[in-house]
């Protein structure tokens, strides 16, 4: 019933129909990372309908977030190297890259120019401090999408459905454990999500 | 016996003698803090002699590295604003201001110029991807001197014995872990650190 609501793009916001962008992305990525996304716009729908978010700008932000997570590195490092991007991106990896540099990827490939839109693909991974309605269903919704399993997963999805903006910050919080757990790069921007969304 | 070799200066790395030092640093802080003070000096020396740093720039370090900390807040804030300071520094506390505007506090102060003495301060609650010899020692000797006890100090103490940069990463993550399972604000210089010493 929610997802009807987005079924057919109305609002302009893609130059492509729903079936046609599904299929762009498809071809993007492999099956499963495919299953992932249908399930992200799944569950951005779910949240986008809970806090009164546009649901086609849900919907194409959460088909569209990894649209480059599958490109080669060095096409992403070219795309770095040419563009106007953060200093030291270079040295993060695609976990970082394909959102940033994945942004303006979807803008030119797909036509997408809306900026609240692309600012929620650029944030999806990292979050910021300053996050829109739309980023905010979009980061929340990629970690908490059915499809995922993992020890707290049911308490974010619980909070996701409750508080976002506490969606927001536990999700932040468990990733920075995970990652410095795991002893794995942080990039920055997340350091700045966590001091402005979990530190009260 | 370690500490014989330190009690006299004699390199003409502060003005005072080790005694006056002492002095002016136990004017500026409580009986407990003086006391974790004198184990800090205590432990630089163990790893000093350990890792053929400078018994005496060690010594001079540790006995200044807290000089700073009880300091009124309205006192550092006005130094960060008039002084040339990180941009955002302001928002971060005593926590991360006693080392890096105590280092010039120091300087002025008690006369101390050496560049790698006043760096060791700056650094020695954050760490940083580029750290001397002597700040190594510094920060790993704050974190396990004798009166410390937390769950993994005896694993961190047994690290910094044998190998200092393993325990710089050890103690930057154990602090990255603490500070986000707790949600305290954290200073990019400690993710600058993390990044460096810890990710493989």
């Amino acid at each position: 019933m929610i997802k009807e609501t987005a079924r057919h793009y109305r609002l302009g916001y893609s130059p492509l129909t729903r079936s046609e962008l599904i299929q762009k992305v498809a071809s993007q990525m492999s099956q499963k990372r495919f299953e992932h996304v249908l399930r992200v716009e799944e569950m951005a729908l779910i949240l986008a309908k809970r806090y009164q978010c546009c649901l086609e700008k849900a919907s194409i932000a959460a088909l569209t977030h990894d649209y480059a997570k599958e490109r080669p590195d060095d096409e992403m490092v070219g795309l770095i190297h040419s563009g106007d991007y953060p200093e030291g991106l270079v040295t993060y990896g695609n976990a970082i890259w394909h959102g940033i540099v994945g942004a303006d990827i979807v803008a030119k490939e797909l036509g997408i120019t809306d900026s609240d839109i692309l600012q929620a693909i650029r944030l999806h991974t990292t979050g910021a401090s300053d996050m829109s309605l739309l980023a905010k269903v979009i980061y929340v919704a990629d970690y908490v999408e059915m499809g995922r399993d993992f020890p707290v997963v049911q308490e974010a999805r619980a909070l996701a459905l409750e508080d976002l903006d506490e969606a927001v910050a536990f999700e932040t919080k468990q990733t920075l454990l995970y990652l410095t757990q795991k002893e794995m790069l942080i990039y920055p921007k997340t350091l700045e999500t966590y001091n402005h969304w979990v530190v009260k």
